[in-house]
């Protein structure tokens, strides 16, 4: 038999990699729900037609085929359209709705660009709010998620899509030329200032050109005074300088240091309305975006005939577990391994039940009789303290733990069990 | 535009129903993980010849199709080949492997007998080990879940297939006949043990087919002492009754309560080779097994070409959830809403803010900002406090807290804060 192998593009988790995905997910989904966000999940399989004419010729990506009833289905693309469904399908959820939703999508993606098929989501939004602080508390939520993350290290940049076009409309640039104008500023990072300037020139003229980028990439202290300056007596335009200001002062009661204003960005042209955010580990410069989104007012009505209103985030899941896996990871995992010996498996059996019940994690050594062997696995799992309750313990009513980094050797007494189990957890670093 | 449909057999899981599944799977990680289990992920998607020739004639019920780019792929049916597969792919991994997972599998089944075609898996499994305490172990974990459940009224029924060859080996009935004699055993429960023995008259006589239903279905106190003089001098139906014992007498250490041995059942006669078990809750006798699985040596033979023994359980996921949803249900998670009125979002966005880092969940009202609109919502997603910031609240540096069940409204002093949290802690029950 050959080895068996997974597709490109889709990956096994081994426990390694499972404790820090799950560590991620855990630490999440506590930080969504500190801010009332509730959990919500989907099929993966929808009928197609939920899914295309969605997603623009990224179409293509979507896995789609006929299942054994003849139904066109298709594979989950990400989590925004089912939520557009699910506001549809239930339209007894109250308003606004905010939900959070952790699961898998899959898109057929090129494998070689290092991309992966298959991919964990979770999107955190508010459905049925047009208020600024909606839009303040999908950057509060990041915030907090990244610091019970301890990733400390980052900057959230925002930036309004309305403002964006009102900078674009003080410059006479007509409103075809947006795209193309906003694809090279989005380039700036990689090909440089100059070349993209450069490569605007024969659409804007040279004169526009440098008088956009000064404003887009301004070093102005004070933004939102210069702005308002520059928009004078345009009141749409006034009215978007003053949204993005409101949901930055709420901002700011909570954090000033992590986020700052780049006029610059603009994150998918066809979807945002409001604000747009994209948050950067410094730490980290060259992994781009660990948590993109923004205020989208326009896509519920497209998506599921039902016009309201939404802000929200999706986090670049595998970006953030490249870098917390590059954190101490939780080695000690698996505790304490407990050897077993021919003829005491049963007090074994019992005592492994005693020290589980007082919160200690036990393996048992189910496999291989011999302590080498034994001790050889307790190495293979990483356990941090291998127990030892053989014949010559029994006699003397003790176990010795030893502790797999220094080899010490304790004698622990079995009674009082209390005593035994808090001795353990001092050990094995739980008290 | 038409109200949006999931597909037959699919299901959205809206925040409430989320809760109870999350609180599940957040009790099995646990106690799985206090045994050492690992967790473990596979794709969803696997080449289509992973999974075929693994299901007999369930085989049509898997998900398969062409991706596109022309390979045939599958979804995920179950989480046993998953394991198996890597098992074959890792050789590098310690074994015994012990390794849990939760995840979604799909099976084209019929909606119409109230089946899902897309559900939660819950697997435990050791891989590598042919000892009693692997055995053991799985009972146990089942114990220790059922505790944490608060499911307390259940028992795990247990048997062996060896010995339940033994005993057809004893009445000399052929082994071609096995299959049809235990499906008739595993009827009993519906159809009554009279008419089960009726029909197996013509294929054992109706003398054998007593005997074989009074060992089976014995009333016997000490079954062992039983089994083992009947099987005086058969070494190798001895060794199978010394094996079965041995995996009791462990489980004996631990609990005594909740399990019984019952020879009668068989679990998919093609499979086990060891110890089989079925988990029935005695408060929902129409459930059928919450919890069922065994030992099977050969499977990853068969599947992986990897010759290990392995002892496993699956959990009825969608059982349980029927039994935990009967639960007191956690209607108090929203904790409290925080109302907001116009002119003083700045201060309410930052109190709420310092209540969140205090450990406390609080939901802003970020949609309509009429007060009438904003106690309508707090009710719609069970706020258990809501608390009230207005003008007249600033001006007293007090913030109102009203109990959303007894109507009561208590007045809290914003400093000190501590002081605030405290109170309010107690309020919604945190304290």
């Amino acid at each position: 038999m050959e080895k068996p192998q997974v597709l490109q593009g889709f990956r096994d988790y081994l426990p390694e990699m499972m404790d820090v995905r799950q560590h991620l997910i855990d630490t999440t989904r506590q930080v969504y729900e500190s801010y009332g966000f509730l959990p919500l999940d989907t099929p993966a399989l929808e009928y197609a037609e939920v899914l295309t004419g969605k997603y623009g010729e990224d179409e293509k990506l979507i896995y789609h085929f006929e299942d054994n009833g003849g139904r066109e289905v298709a594979l989950r693309y990400d989590l925004t359209v089912p939520l557009a469904r699910v506001i549809a399908s239930h339209p007894e959820l109250p308003k606004p709705f905010k939900r959070y939703q952790v699961a898998l999508a899959w898109r057929a993606e090129s494998p070689q660009k290092g991309r992966f098929r298959e991919f964990l989501q979770m999107d955190v939004d508010t459905v049925g709010s047009s208020s600024p602080l909606a839009d303040a508390e999908i950057v509060a939520v990041v915030m907090d998620l990244m610091a019970a993350l301890k990733l400390d290290d980052y900057v959230i940049r925002l930036n309004h899509r309305q403002v964006l076009n009102a900078i674009m409309d003080y410059f006479d640039i007509p409103q075809k030329e947006y795209t193309t104008v906003l694809r090279q500023v989005d380039k700036v990072e990689k090909i440089g200032r100059a070349e993209a300037e450069k490569n605007l020139i024969g659409v804007l003229g040279e004169k526009t050109v440098e008088a956009l980028f000064n404003v887009l990439f301004t070093d102005e202290e004070n933004v939102f005074a210069h702005l308002e300056s520059l928009f004078n007596g345009r009141t749409s335009s006034q009215e978007a300088v003053a949204n993005f200001k409101d949901i930055v002062s709420l901002i700011e009661t909570k954090d000033k240091k992590h986020f700052r204003i780049d006029l610059s960005i603009a994150r998918g042209l066809d979807y945002y309305t409001g604000l747009v955010m994209e948050t950067n580990l410094l730490s980290h410069p060259k992994l781009g975006s660990v948590c993109s989104g923004g205020r989208y007012d326009q896509l519920m009505g497209k998506l599921a005939g039902v016009d309201l209103p939404a802000v929200g985030t999706s986090l670049g899941v595998d970006r953030l577990l490249t870098a917390l896996a590059e954190l101490e990871s939780s080695s000690d995992n698996n505790g304490v391994m407990m050897a077993v010996f021919a003829g005491l498996e049963k007090e074994t059996f019992a005592l492994a039940d005693k020290l589980r019940k007082a919160g200690i994690r036990v393996t048992m050594a189910v496999g291989d009789q011999k302590l080498g062997k034994q001790m050889q696995y307790a190495n293979a799992i990483g356990a941090k303290v291998v127990l030892i309750y053989g014949q010559d313990e029994a006699a003397k009513k003790i176990v010795a733990a030893r502790d797999m980094e220094t080899g010490e050797q304790a004698e622990l007494a079995l009674e009082p069990q209390k005593e035994l189990v808090s001795e353990l957890r001092k050990i094995i670093g739980l008290e």
